[in-house]
């Protein structure tokens, strides 16, 4: 609740009308996350991203970075005037937003060997259940 | 590159082989990032998830859950012995993720102004563009 006067308009990614929701799609995205992920080290060209981000397709890569410029994490450099040369960097809003989503990778890959420990047991516990 | 000799297994997500993969799209994906975030204040029965994740199917959540505790995010307790009581909670490795997810729902929330600009802006070049 705000108080009384307040003219902060508040977004609440919970709520599924919010506008924010969509957004949090985009980043979090499991293709959004790698993109963003991808351009932190500098900008990139369409193809070397397409490498980096191993398993995307064209058309998905095309359409994550659509979003991702639209939404102001990604700036579309245009470095020819015949448009053969685009790069895709990260706006400051997007240098923010990859702090966050590089922690959570970073935490994600460390701590792997607990996530497969994890899933041996429940796996292990699957089989019991089902026999 | 790991020095030679270490036994330490390296993880990368933009690798589409790495077991990682699948791991950071439960916990990033649209339903992964807000089933977690709602746990983050306490434990939750599946109907009070249902409601606090806006949006998101019984079948939907069910799955999200599963893959959650599966991966070892999740705890899936049960309070009572005919199993009506079911309550979700985190595990130490959720409240470190969850740590990092809330803090990137954080960021975008209090952006939210700057993405709503930066879509009118996007979308005003793209009607120019197409005139």
């Amino acid at each position: 609740m705000e108080p009384q006067g307040s003219h902060r308009v508040e977004y609440d990614v919970f709520s599924s009308a919010c506008p924010s929701r969509p957004t949090l799609e985009h980043v979090t995205g499991r293709w959004g996350t790698l993109t963003l992920g991808a351009l932190e080290a500098g900008p990139l060209r369409f193809n070397t991203l397409l490498r980096r981000v191993d398993g995307i397709s064209q058309k998905m890569l095309a359409q994550t970075l659509q979003a991702l410029v639209r939404d102001g994490f990604v700036h579309r450099e245009n470095l020819s005037t015949v448009g053969l040369h685009v790069e895709y960097r990260l706006t400051a809003l997007g240098n923010d937003t990859v702090a966050q989503v590089s922690r959570l990778i970073d935490l994600l890959e460390s701590r792997m060997p607990e996530v497969l420990a994890a899933q041996r047991r429940y796996d292990r516990a699957e089989a019991v259940t089902t026999q």
